[in-house]
């Protein structure tokens, strides 16, 4: 089955669960949705129904960074560990793609290496790399350390991250392997490669103890906004978590990173951009503006107010919350982020308790409507090159999850802008990546060679 | 149903798979067992319904040490991760406990603590630990270093390692999540304990981003044989897979262990030790021993030679195959290996090809019988307070794991000396063990409290 017309592409962000910080307390809500095992499968299971590229876990080292008087209102606290999670959610499923994020500032490239090829055997090539430096500083000192790596390093050793990772994948050609009985053969020993790597960070000899993934490499997905973050991307990535919160910021982003991979000889289509998108589905438009009210009031001040001071680069704690926002001292706090809210601050004349709960909630790109006004919005952004899909954040679960699914993915498939059923069984399929040539035994390959093969090679 | 009499406990041991250099090439098996998803889960789930305590799988991090003429023979050189594989396998059972390897030496505390806390969760209390140090010196050249640790470095360092992963284990009392969403509090602050380890090679502060595990603790798994390794165990172990050749050895191993732990006030009981053993079922004696007999003649001579040379601590692959073993100089290898193999040669003359056939298969505790014959002597051993029980070890699959869940189980079963049914559903029910206690939050407790609570915790 051919589809002529360009699709659009849908991760669901499972962070765990919501990027919301009210949502665990939704009413009719699962308030233990994130460390509760049936829910998570009920969720992959009603997400690969309605045929869903990925399930998208993110991942923190340490406990966040925050106020006891935040964190104790905070569901992140305990989650499971992705790549722990995965595997297990890997045999209740059999198409959705599986990507987790880790961290390449606190771990050992070997590891990572071999965990992602394991996974991808398992869930017989679903898998998905989320490669990320660890923005948080609590994880440092978790580690070993007293302070966390500065940025530059941190980008430097990921970019070293990667090149061993994939090389570790490489160890074996796709049919190293014989296992010929007769002659008491296992493997080829012409189809093994030691990497034997040694640079600035990272000092790895290899081979990987793992075959070759099903996919050559699961699929390398990335974040970044920054300068570097964008170059590396372009580089490397074959799927990026945009943060663009307008169509505007949307095409710019995306003409950027796709103009720097024609730059570095990477076709266009090697990569694709999808945004964030938090979304909530009503039955009418009034509908879905009183849940997103209802949940954004559940924000207690105390989550708001740690919001905000990590926003204003100062405690916001002792401020009176029913006065407007007084002078901020300028600090070492990302400059844009502390402008915008300040800027808001005196222009509506907000109050501090309103600020608090409005970064409390979730301020990036959100729809809000009817499934009707949400696929002309996805629409309008694929149309307009602002992205190749979205990674969907959902409110609160399960309603906004099921609520997605069962009106707003049906209405896209309705205007052929989403599949109505897996064409492929990988991930690399579902989003129409190439998989990668073995760097040590042959060319990079134009086609899909021997994709859904399963855990045979 | 209460058990009087005292009875076996029963880990399977996959290596992954096969611990005989030629499991792999045993005619009628499966050559790709240690790399195929579906025969591991076939594998899993007949142990299961033979009620087996648990699934161990070893571990190692790097392709075996070994020259090419042998590694190019051996299956081990691709297999899963096994905390990747463990999650994907509680989804296809349900009582059975999932023991992994995982070593202290190139990991970090906060990534295993969290992982095998996961994987508790996930298959709702059957997880377990294998704590090991690294013995294959290849590992060494993936994680940064030029040379391994050496042996007391890496046993200082494990219990260090030891002290920390429990320390996360116990951030969270049992009780700490309230899930008020009313009042919007997640957890209760007075339940949270930042561990704030500094030690000689750890400094981690934590809390564990993941609540307490259902067992408390993951069940703790050791196997060192050295004084070291008894002592450590003696005083932190609850498992102990024994390396015991002989009836008596096992006894005096036995009474050492278990007399080492009552001078460290633990209950004798609070340890059980399961001695590996090599299982050959046949339905005749005769039958058995021609199994075994064609499996060794399976084991490549290069294979040997390259075990050989191991043993002897000195490089054998020019000695003269047909021509009894020549002098051998002092070594650095371990004394006891070298002197048992010389003395093997030298009272039965025999040549260098048959001694390398011999070290390559499996030169360990072995029982090799009928159904009644290998119930016998694992009933003499019970009795003869030799041991807890076994981690059996297959020598080919399906065939031998077949064999001994329909041959010896239903035997040993007839005896009263094996369950017929789980009477928990946690791995510590299994075998008996308590459920510990928060360090930080509550005294030893002397009962299991909420095994079986799943993962509501």
């Amino acid at each position: 089955m051919s589809e002529p017309r360009k699709q659009l592409h849908l991760g669901a962000f499972m962070r765990p669960i919501g990027i919301h910080t009210a949502w665990w307390r939704y009413p009719g809500g699962f308030p233990d949705a994130n460390f509760n095992l049936d829910h998570l499968v009920r969720f992959a299971r009603t997400l690969e129904a309605a045929k869903f590229d990925a399930f998208f876990m993110a991942d923190h080292l340490a406990v966040m960074n925050m106020p006891m008087e935040a964190l104790k209102r905070s569901a992140t606290v305990t989650s499971f560990d992705p790549l722990t999670l995965l595997p297990a959610l890997a045999m209740v499923t059999e198409r959705i793609g599986l990507i987790a994020t880790a961290s390449t500032t606190y771990n050992e490239p070997y590891h990572v290496a071999r965990k992602f090829a394991s996974l991808d055997h398992i869930s017989r090539g679903r898998a998905g790399w989320n490669l990320v430096t660890s923005g948080n500083p609590d994880e440092a000192l978790n580690f070993g350390r007293d302070a966390h790596l500065d940025h530059a390093t941190r980008y430097a050793r990921a970019r070293e991250f990667f090149e061993v990772v994939t090389g570790l994948w490489d160890s074996w050609a796709d049919d190293a392997f014989l296992r010929d009985v007769e002659q008491g053969l296992f493997f080829d020993p012409d189809k093994l490669h030691t990497l034997d790597h040694r640079g600035e960070f990272l000092k790895v000899k290899g081979p990987l103890n793992v075959a070759r993934p099903v996919q050559g490499w699961p699929v390398i997905v990335q974040a970044g906004a920054s300068e570097a973050g964008r170059q590396i991307a372009a580089e490397t990535a074959e799927m990026v978590f945009g943060s663009a919160s307008s169509l505007e910021a949307g095409q710019t982003f995306y003409a950027d990173v796709k103009g720097r991979m024609a730059a570095v000889g990477r076709s266009r289509d090697a990569l694709k951009i999808l945004p964030g998108a938090f979304v909530v589905v009503g039955g009418t438009e009034e509908e879905a503006k009183a849940k997103k009210a209802r949940l954004d009031a559940l924000v207690p001040v105390e989550s708001g107010l740690a919001n905000l001071s990590v926003r204003l680069g100062t405690d916001a704690t002792g401020f009176d919350l029913d006065a407007p926002l007084p002078e901020i001292p300028e600090s070492n706090a990302s400059k844009s982020g502390q402008a915008q809210i300040v800027d808001y601050a005196r222009r509506t004349g907000a109050t501090v308790r309103e600020l608090a709960r409005r970064v409390g909630g979730y301020g990036g790109l959100t729809f809000i409507g009817t499934p009707e006004q949400i696929a002309d919005r996805m629409g309008e952004w694929l149309a307009g090159e602002a992205c190749d899909g979205f990674n969907v954040m959902f409110p609160f679960v399960p309603e906004g999850l099921d609520d997605f699914c069962a009106g707003v993915v049906p209405e896209l498939q309705r205007r052929g802008l989403f599949r109505t059923a897996y064409e492929g069984t990988t991930l690399r399929e579902h989003l129409g990546l190439e998989r990668p040539g073995n760097r040590f035994f042959e060319a990079r390959s134009s086609i899909v060679p021997d994709a859904g093969s399963g855990t045979m090679l």
